[in-house]
């Protein structure tokens, strides 16, 4: 990898598209002044949107392209129409070429993975990826997995989730072991789904060297911070995803409401605005905003589809972490170690 | 039944036990003035605190037992010492004996409902149970089942809960034909677990007469209140629930730490506290606090095992909504009306 961080960008993905992608990579090159920009797109309106950026069009290489998948098609609908040429399928292409160091995109989820596995395909010894999703807790964040890539999950590639997951924490917290639950329904061994207690005994008893295993964990210890890394197969964890934005929405209505009532109240909020600032910025989804695609050979981040310039902006630079501290190398070592992996599947990565 | 709501209440279940439970049912009373209770659980600890209510008292009757069911047991380990003797078992029992009109525990979920189960039986046509949740949205309420009664469910499940659950709906908000979602993981047609998708074709197709079915909804779905009922098997829903909740609490302790922040922001939220009281309220679980157990030939009521009096109270009042309106009565009616019940099962139920 170079110095520089090179970043491919879907720059028709996402509901507020081109405008929102630009705006978005300027805010993250400010704070990374070494990085490049691809962008894969319609050039006609990406132009003018760079000429007005002097800095970052000079940071910036844009590939021309008229297709681009649709937010509501489905996985196969959208490879049919748009591999090889679509910019979702170029921003990905880019990284199986080595001419980008990761993509990100904030397009249809499903088609985004479904191109990703297509080209990138997946590491030696996983079958299926994953989605890593950052999860604000009381505590600072955890990493919730697999929000949404696969339905439904055995024992194993529960295993693999955590091993993953676990890896991803070691870079992104900077932690020597995080402790890893499974989510569950009850918290005693005997309780749950069958694959979940299974998956339990087997990190239980194998005690793989790069993680903690803490135990089942429930959907309300998810925001207390209990553990670093909760796992979870895709259906269920875009259940809890979902929910708790939602929830979080919910009760940001309730606080609008609260504060537009009495004169008293007006007063009172307006005395207290800058807490409330910071407050709306801690319920903020963009702060957290981006989902990690893993076990595939390449590195590609998830940007919400309503995402605003600063939550895209979130999203490349929690790629700016993962490319920085080598994420693939770590999670084919620590595959590796976990004996998930065939020795010859290595290469150099374990170190 | 007769005038006076009767409710038999499993005086040792919660986390906070007997105190809870009859100041819960002293709440409960005043605003249900032709209640009558009838207590089961440890009469030396019971005694005084009815002592010290008179007109509590005189509206109630003490079974004792010394055998209560621990909060950690699994069902069957429950089952084996507790049946026929636990103060939850005799709560259950009150109801098939019809002494009381309905059953509230703030017991072990798993044991409640295996001892409601193996004590009540299901309804004609209904396999497993279900637990319907009353859950706060922007809109007002909604119903929420399966909250954790059962793991999975194939497509026929699926839509066994959704007319109970829109039976349960009609009865408690008051509606002729509530909108029913079936949740899943986006909310086009093709997207999600196979056996949801199943269940929204006959949904979509049998147009069934007691409910209008609106199509998928995702988590951020259920607090924007979308649906009147959010139809999902058991470990889902549990997840789900759980999550809102520890999102709401998250949330809380945020708004906590932003209040106590400068002393303008403390200022401020002195003047604002009416409105802040009302926030706090409006975020209370125990405002909505209550699962209705669902496909049982009686009713019981599971209050949340860390609820206080308030509460405990909300979940009497509960079973006071759905046994005035007779639940049972409309869930068969509703169930034989979409061809779920043979006719020879009805008797007078279908009207």
């Amino acid at each position: 990898m170079s110095d520089k961080v090179r970043i491919a960008l879907d720059a028709m993905g996402g509901d507020h598209g081109p405008a929102m992608v630009v705006a978005g990579a300027e805010l993250a090159l400010a704070r990374h002044p070494g990085s490049e920009f691809l962008f894969f797109g319609n050039s006609a309106l990406l132009s003018p949107l760079l000429e007005a950026r002097p800095s970052l069009k000079s940071a910036s290489r844009l590939v021309h392209t008229d297709i681009a998948v649709k937010m509501e098609d489905k996985p196969s609908q959208a490879l049919r129409y748009g591999r090889w040429k679509s910019s979702m399928w170029l921003t990905i292409d880019a990284v199986k070429k080595g001419e980008a160091d990761m993509a990100v995109s904030g397009g249809n989820t499903g088609a985004l993975m479904a191109m990703s596995k297509f080209n990138l395909k997946t590491l030696p010894g996983i079958d299926r990826p994953a989605i890593a999703a950052l999860w604000p807790t009381v505590r600072g964040e955890s990493i919730v997995l697999d929000v949404g890539a696969t339905i439904g999950a055995d024992a194993d590639h529960l295993v693999d989730l955590a091993v993953m997951g676990a890896a991803t924490a070691r870079i992104l917290f900077h932690l020597d072991k995080p402790t890893v639950g499974l989510l569950n329904i009850g918290v005693e061994e005997a309780k749950g789904l069958e694959q979940v207690r299974e998956a339990g005994r087997i990190l239980r008893e194998e005690k793989l060297p790069d993680l903690d295993y803490h135990g089942f964990v429930e959907g309300d210890d998810i925001g207390k911070g209990k553990v670093d890394v909760v796992v979870t197969e895709g259906f269920a964890g875009n259940i809890a995803l979902k929910t708790a934005e939602g929830t979080a929405r919910q009760i940001g209505e309730y606080l609008k409401g609260a504060m537009s009532g009495s004169l008293r109240a007006r007063i009172g909020f307006l005395l207290a605005r800058p807490a409330f600032r910071k407050l709306r910025e801690r319920m903020n989804p963009s702060r957290a905003n981006g989902g990690v695609f893993l076990g595939l050979n390449g590195i590609v981040i998830k940007s919400h589809g309503g995402a605003d310039a600063e939550g895209f902006a979130a999203a490349i630079e929690l790629g700016h972490g993962v490319v920085r501290d080598e994420l693939l190398t770590k999670i084919t070592a620590a595959l590796a170690r976990a004996g998930k992996l065939p020795r010859q599947a290595l290469g150099g990565a374990a170190s």
